[in-house]
């Protein structure tokens, strides 16, 4: 590193960080030309292409008391990547924008870029370009691009019949963001599913290829996310409690906060897990487990009943 | 608009506002699934994918009181779009992310987005997704995905005995911007040239059509630009301010200001004009004119002699 391991974004300038930061994405097959030109240049072979964005902003979805910078990187690659994951597809590229204020170590920008790095190697895409600015907050902005083996799953493919069904873990990362937000670090298997979460990145083409009627990833929460399938698709969706796995260590958060644990799993987003339907005669593919029901009508039940607990968030 | 033109954006809430954006974005051929599921789905067609994207932060890119909410929509989609022009490609897809304070009036994202959305029409792009969340500070996050019809044109072609050429406006945009930062509003037509920006569109495809060696779209400044091409390639290049045009409304903001209007155009970015170099004996496409030589060597001159005037600013 050519500056002190203290030195900050405005003291080692646009340029050389931009220079520090590059070598650290390496660049798959599909990518003919890398950061550093006006674009980049990509080889698309046949099939859907698939593109989402996110943004993730420093006080709302991450504090840097309560996750390192690499957590972040983590955190900022998996949201979008889980993204592509849900649609059925493998994500290939991506794109990240880092709007930070001049004070910020340089240190964490190079720390945030290995954690994004080493989540997008766990599925071989490449970080493809990027933009560095100044601001006042630090706001990362990802766009990811995959491709689709066959046709994208969508939200709004549940059919009357279908079964529910889950791939990932649920409820652990709104565990850990619980205890972190009482002042707590432990249990630190929460507290590190909060900071890097581990998205089921094999499940959503699984899903797609045993015939998945729709799917979505579970950000901001299972019964919200479950409402979008059914409102989306038009039909209804029963929850069947008796059927979702309430880790241990969250019966000890709710022991601790008085909550009850369930509501994690319920209201919990941010783990990445994918909510799929499927026909009811289908077999389901390793990792997923069938946790409800697709009826005609509308809306989300839990066991039948209206659910009255905590169920994500908004952004305001 | 089903809440009062005062609503801010905490009051409407994410979900409704979201319902009000999607409809202001057309959705093109090359869109199979536009915004509203996990990802957007594309049809591609054989060519080079370019990819490149982009960060405009209120305070350093724009300040509401120099343009409006439509303002920034066009100048936030052209500074995309011109990266792609740049690259001899064609946009059809984009994305926007808007990180906003909950007390931004609703009113200016729906201004922002409808401007957007009219500056990409001038190419047929189409916005297939977007995230919108809360900050402290508007950020706007866009990503653009093109298409070349033949290879992509970089920035490393160049060759010695080519000749420099440049197509579209240039200097207008910074003398919109000495107008406003001195509180004044005229002369207009470079304080719109400021707010809106006219990129020279066509000219990134013929140029590649026409065997452009290397190109890059200004928007650090001409010879900051003209630096990046030399550097990429490995040449020097000389520009010639004999064949650089003022224009009228610039001598007169030079003699306000006490500047020399010739730093405007060498030094000016943003108004997304594209430099290009091309071999010696081929035919400038229409729109292109000759402005400089590339050599053997390092380094960008004017009139065979260094330059010490202003040549672009640093993000931090």
């Amino acid at each position: 590193m050519p500056f002190p391991p203290e030195a900050t974004l405005a003291e080692v300038g646009e340029f050389a960080l931009i220079g520090e930061l590059t070598p650290l994405f390496g660049q798959g097959d599909q990518v003919l030309v890398g950061p550093g030109d006006d674009a980049a240049v990509l080889r698309i072979r046949q099939g859907h292409v698939v593109v989402s964005t996110d943004l993730v902003v420093e006080g709302r979805h991450f504090r840097k008391d309560w996750a390192g910078a690499a957590d972040v990187g983590h955190r900022a690659a998996a949201q979008n990547l889980s993204d592509i994951n849900a649609m059925g597809g493998r994500a290939h590229s991506l794109t990240i924008g880092l709007a930070a204020p001049g004070d910020l170590p340089a240190r964490w920008a190079l720390d945030f870029a290995a954690g994004f790095a080493a989540e997008c190697d766990l599925v071989g895409a490449s970080v493809v370009g990027g933009d560095l600015t100044g601001s006042d907050q630090v706001v990362i902005a990802v766009t990811v691009i995959g491709a689709c083996a066959q046709s994208p799953v969508l939200r709004s493919g549940a059919r009357p019949g279908d079964v529910l069904a889950i791939a990932g873990r649920q409820g652990w990362s709104a565990g850990g963001l619980a205890v972190l937000s009482r002042g707590f670090r432990s249990p630190r298997v929460l507290v590190e599913a909060y900071r890097r979460p581990e998205p089921p990145y094999a499940a959503g083409p699984q899903a797609a290829e045993a015939g998945a009627t729709s799917m979505i990833d579970v950000s901001d929460g299972l019964l919200a996310d479950a409402g979008h399938l059914a409102h989306d698709s038009g039909v209804a969706i029963d929850v069947w409690t008796s059927a979702l796995e309430v880790p241990e260590p969250l019966h000890a958060v709710a022991a601790a906060t008085g909550a009850d644990p369930l509501s994690f799993v319920l209201g919990g987003g941010e783990d990445h897990s994918l909510l799929a339907t499927f026909p009811g005669d289908a077999t389901l593919p390793d990792g997923w487990a069938s946790i409800g029901a697709v009826a005609e009508g509308e809306g989300v039940t839990v066991d039948g009943e209206a659910y009255d607990g905590e169920t994500g968030w908004t952004h305001f």
